[in-house]
């Protein structure tokens, strides 16, 4: 397996280097985001939103919003059907009904001439409420004479599941050494740059079309064509250039998008509606927070015997992907280690706070950090070297995993052995913590749709030689099309230079699940791979008809055995000539195995699966509790890799959000509100806080992969939770289990208050 | 052959009538058009342009434009490298380089924050010009001592043609009666209502985009990909609603494009550039001006045996489709009737004058002028009744003319008749002048390009049951998308409601002619109409495979012989499961039989041909020379009609602008100057202008055209002018020769100037 180990200054380009010429117009200011976008006769849109996290609307009273001049129209809930809408499940309207759930739940609506008069025409609508208890957390919300939030969810309890495998309560009977302890996470926010903002537009003729940027254009086309009751095809969702997005826009602001709709529709008029940065903290639907009490079991020789777990999580108001978070975090990360015994309870709870949702790793991030720092505290009580341990237990390639999941590739030991070297695990220096910490994430998840598993992908040959590619996967910044300009140059033997990919219109693209478990690549790119092939093919038969001989086609030349040749544009012109305006067009339709799982969720749920080992280097000063992390080392065995400039970006941007996660960021409540909604409060690591980041990539071939090629977008985010926690466990002497790891909770740690 | 007749008063809809529901969003002032169009970071481009009908330009002294506040950039020919591009021939530069030509040459451009700023800077640029001798009068200009106007075209000579058929001179001398006389015809310009608008953007990934209307945006990116250099796949031309082009926007404006687009190059920023209304009438390239000579002879019985002709186009001082307007002028007219022998000389001399081009009938609108008129002289001096001879001499199915067009349906007597009767030929008002006149034209033009005759389509089953429909012919306000949507309709057997017709994005149609040489129905449709049909057989594969069983579709439901049904949203997304997100795609391709025709242009150059007879009733004041036009019948064989209401909607507009052509509309010019470059000078018919207009369409079926249809775009506006010429000559006992006729010239004639 080729190495390649990568440090944060690069001289030179390698063979694989390509960035999208897209790139160029976003470090030159010249892409047109968003907001950057108007229509003639556009109005803005702003919402009104529930300053209590539970009552009842007695009534809104519109007063005279409506004639307020600049003011073209008001939307409350009262006037729509009450149609519930949902991801997961039907728990929401556009606009509240006859309850408001959370501060910040979306009351009433103005469409204005522009943001200002909007605003004031918001805030001169009166609303009388009456309150409501409330409840905030989770495991109060379980209870069952806690206020009640959906009278469709008994107790608080959105979704429950009970996990079975083997038998854990014999493993603990038998096990040498147990440990146990209980971790938490708070809601995390992914803070893309941009503000969620999107101009809706409808007339007869175009039908609704939706100009924002969103990871999934085609399913929040479907959810909001059911909700408002529109042919499927008369709403369109066209993308401008995306200012980020890491999985906490997969779905966008489907409620802003749906309130811009119904804006649009009555006004007659498009209707522009961006969120503010303190917005995007009340809806932008962060990750679920999480208690995790978890248990393991070892014998003597550090084999794991079982795993339990208790598990609670916070849903917030509404569900959005909450319930899918939640089982990932619950039981993905069982897979890493051999963990015959396992026992589950994983519990989502209804809370009056901010809905809830997803961020890169879809959970995984937060098991990691407990299961992790678990490992280690087992390690230390076995007085097994915590990098023996992992490599003991950890999963290799052509196991099946505890949960059913099919190793079909897998260098994880050789990733925890070059993360280990790399941070000189056996040649310490005195006064620094180690850490290290290894992940399992899904690579080309199969769970979305039972009836949609793969994806499509047309590749065209353009009159010019050039080549179009569309795919109905979106590149949100990740980096998607120049991967995919990669795959197609390297299938028709061309420079990436002559193709183009395009994307972000719904009705031009394949349709497609979007840009979500780690589809990307592996399955998105499988099939631009398949659709360039196809296209290859034909480019080689309209040769050959042309030139009455077998071709064969190198470097976009094409020769026949007599040695004539024909260039590429000239193919594109005879095919277009024969047509009368077609162009040769490949389609690749890339239709993975089934997954096939049981009614308890064993089975195989993903096309392949990406491995990871992190190793930290930290220090601790002892007198404050502060953390100062050195050096972060990321090996990946994320199969070979396409673009290599495109993965250490990744690389380097998820080992940095995984520190956030860390040791900085957290939502914090104060009976429901949220106390550091701007990103003043909110802290991020900024470029200062970024330790040395070393990637290592273990590149070992996968055998479904696009060239061998594995999902590496979320995994990258994955390990550096548990590294870290462990290294300033090493350094600190003690432990701290509720993220983030902040000097506070060191000192505290320090001072006796809470200790291993 | 069933007849339509229908007066202007319409009181119920028929089963054919359907407007796209595009014409919502225009009488509701909704539909985004070019100048509603705005691009963030965009700038305005305005033009300098020459002072001077001919002049050498010694020095441009940009000064400190560049420095003024505001101004981004300016651009002058010298900066350019001289690459002449062209329609027909390649005789001009985006901006001059060294000589102007006509009064409005472009000599420099100026991009700044705005229009305003941007006309202040370009009337800051001073140029120095050497005059140069200039030349206004074609006839003067082929004198070979003459101001030369380009070093490649001697004499001013752009384009000469000597056409011979059977031997007119001794068909001449065995004639029992000759008339000859010589008409003329000034520049028209098409006077669409929406001034040519552009926003040009470049960046790396995009390539260039322009946001523009126009009738033929594959044919203007190819020019402007080779003009400009760039691959011909980062050209792309997205178009906005357009406000109206007949003809005389085929290719927009390029020179505009250009400019817009290489402003945009230069500063990195969107540009839009709007012409002003006097700029269209300097540069909007109006129809070529001609002065016909014309002979004729006849036997005693009316037999016509031959037709002399000598013609000179005013071609101005650049080229665009001069010479193909030409060309038909001078010939197609030939075989509205049997003339054995032809001998005709058409000459296209360059003029220090605006640079000319089309108008909807391409030049056979200017020859029924003279031939119709032509024929009413002979029929008084034959002493024979003009309809008589109209009827004795016209073509008919299965005749092949006298330049070898093949007429495969042709109701061209019915027409006569049809209008004839409607007017009351035989049953004359005393007071009132009668007139006729009948013309032919090509249905599906196959000359454009020889590699490229027919269409193509897409017919696309969406996720909802509607159809999607992608062409490259375009909807510029004649009602292309309503035709394709009935003629979908009718292939699927589905309501038009259900079905869209996409067509203006060069990145998403099918590679197209365009709108020119009455394409759209008679070849747009007919490849819409195969698309639709093959997109039939699939969705009935697909529902076959579904119910394992043969099924048969009606009204959008498939039913198996055991029946059981599945309706089209099922099927659609069957086939996207099995795919993983591909639609059902029925590719049309219409491939005309080859049009032969050899040197000398004899030969069939069109998929069928269209027919009509115009009638007009007219009074004209003996004293003042006063014209009054009833009553026009505008009788059409453009076989079956697809959708009536905009067939109707196409006589009633091409009518008018016949009118207007007849009695109303030309170019003043002063010195090369434009005397009436504005709508207040430059007189079209008002509401009030307009007479009252009754279509006849004889629904011929056509053998050859969707459903039995032939074009009727352009012919709708040709026998107007011959109708209306021997109305107000039989009104007045004078005839006037050259347009337009008004009263001043009927005085004139009346008063013994000039009289039959």
């Amino acid at each position: 397996m080729p190495i390649i180990t990568e440090n944060i200054t690069r001289e030179k380009k390698t063979e694989t280097d390509f960035q999208s010429p897209e790139v160029w117009t976003k470090v030159t200011g010249k892409a047109v985001y968003g907001n950057d976008f108007k229509l003639p006769g556009m109005l803005y849109g702003k919402i009104l939103r529930s300053p209590h996290p539970h009552a009842r609307i007695k009534k809104i009273n519109l007063g005279s919003v409506e004639a307020m001049p600049g003011v073209y129209a008001s939307l409350t809930g009262a006037e729509l059907p009450e149609r519930p809408y949902g991801i997961v499940f039907d728990d929401e309207l556009p606009l509240a009904a006859e309850l408001v759930r959370y501060i910040g739940d979306e009351v009433a609506a103005v469409a204005a001439v522009d943001n200002e008069t909007a605003s004031k025409a918001v805030e001169a609508i009166n609303v009388d409420y009456e309150m409501l208890p409330a409840v905030f957390s989770p495991r109060e919300a379980l209870k069952p004479d806690a206020p009640q939030l959906h009278e469709k969810f008994k107790d608080n309890l959105a979704w429950e599941r009970n996990l079975l495998r083997g038998d854990s309560d014999k493993a603990f009977r038998e096990a040498d050494v147990i440990v146990e302890n209980t971790f938490t996470i708070p809601s995390v926010h992914s803070t893309y740059l941009e503000p969620t903002v999107c101009v809706a537009a409808d007339d007869p003729y175009n039908g609704l079309i939706i100009h924002t940027a969103v990871q999934s254009p085609d399913a929040v086309r479907v959810i909001i064509a059911k909700a408002l009751e529109l042919p499927l095809s008369k709403v369109r969702i066209v993308g401008p250039v995306m200012g980020g997005g890491f999985g906490g826009r997969v779905y966008g602001n489907l409620k802003l998008y749906m309130i811009a709709s119904l804006l649009a529709i009555k006004t007659g008029r498009p209707v522009k509606m961006q969120l503010t940065r303190e917005e995007e903290f009340l809806v932008g639907r962060p990750m679920i927070a999480a208690e995790m009490h978890l248990k393991m079991g070892f014998k003597n020789d550090g084999t794991i015997l079982a795993r339990e777990a208790d598990i609670v999580t916070d849903n917030g108001a509404y569900s959005a992907q909450a319930p899918w978070v939640s089982k990932t975090l619950s039981e993905r990360n069982d897979s890493v280690y051999h963990i015959p015994n396992i026992k589950t309870r994983v519990r989502l709870a209804y809370t009056n706070k901010v809905p809830t949702g997803q961020y890169r790793a879809y959970g995984n991030q937060a098991a990691n950090f407990a299961t992790e720092s678990l490992l280690d505290m087992g390690a230390v009580k076995l007085g097994i070297d915590p990098l023996k341990l992992r490599l003991k237990n950890c999963v290799k390639t052509g196991d099946t995993t505890v949960h059913g999941l099919k190793i079909k590739s897998c260098a994880l030991a050789e990733c925890l052995k070059a993360a280990a070297e790399e941070i000189g695990w056996y040649d310490r220096k005195k006064g620094y913590g180690y850490g290290i910490s290894a992940a399992i994430h899904a690579s080309g998840s199969l769970v979305f749709d039972k009836n949609f598993r793969g994806a499509a992908a047309l590749a065209r040959l353009e009159l010019d030689g050039r080549i179009s590619i569309f795919s109905g996967e979106q590149d949100y910044g990740q980096g998607a099309h120049a991967t995919f300009t990669l795959i197609a140059s390297r299938v028709l033997g061309i420079s990436p230079e002559m193709i183009t990919v395009y994307s972000r219109d719904t009705l031009s693209s394949p349709h497609s699940i979007g840009a979500l478990g780690n589809r990307q690549t592996t399955i998105g790119g499988k099939a631009v791979q398949m659709a360039a092939k196809r296209l290859r093919e034909l480019i080689v038969l309209t040769a050959a008809d042309m030139l009455e001989d077998p071709v064969v086609m190198e470097k976009g030349t094409l020769r026949s055995a007599s040695d004539r040749i024909v260039e590429l544009p000239l193919v594109a012109y005879h095919y277009h000539s024969l047509t009368c305006g077609l162009s040769l067009i490949g389609e690749g339709r890339y239709v993975p195995e089934p997954s096939e799982y049981d009614e308890t969720g064993y089975g195989n749920i993903a096309v392949t699966y990406s491995f990871a080992a992190h190793g930290a280097v930290v220090e601790v000063d002892k007198t404050t509790g502060a953390i100062t992390v050195h050096k972060i080392v990321a090996a990946h065995d994320s199969g070979k890799i396409i673009n290599q400039i495109s993965a250490i970006g990744q690389v380097f941007g998820g080992t940095t959000q995984g520190l956030g996660m860390s040791c900085y960021e957290g939502y914090l409540f104060n009976k429901g509100e949220v106390a550091n909604a701007s990103l003043a409060d909110y802290r991020i690591p900024t470029s200062l806080d970024v330790p040395d980041i070393t990637p290592i990539f273990i590149e070992n071939e996968d055998p479904e992969g696009p060239y061998g090629a594995k999902g590496l977008g979320e995994i990258v985010q994955i390990p550096v939770l548990g590294a870290v926690a462990n290294a300033v466990a090493d350094a600190a002497g003690v432990r701290v289990t509720d993220l983030p790891i902040t000097a506070e909770k060191v000192y505290q740690a320090l001072s006796g208050w809470e200790c291993e």
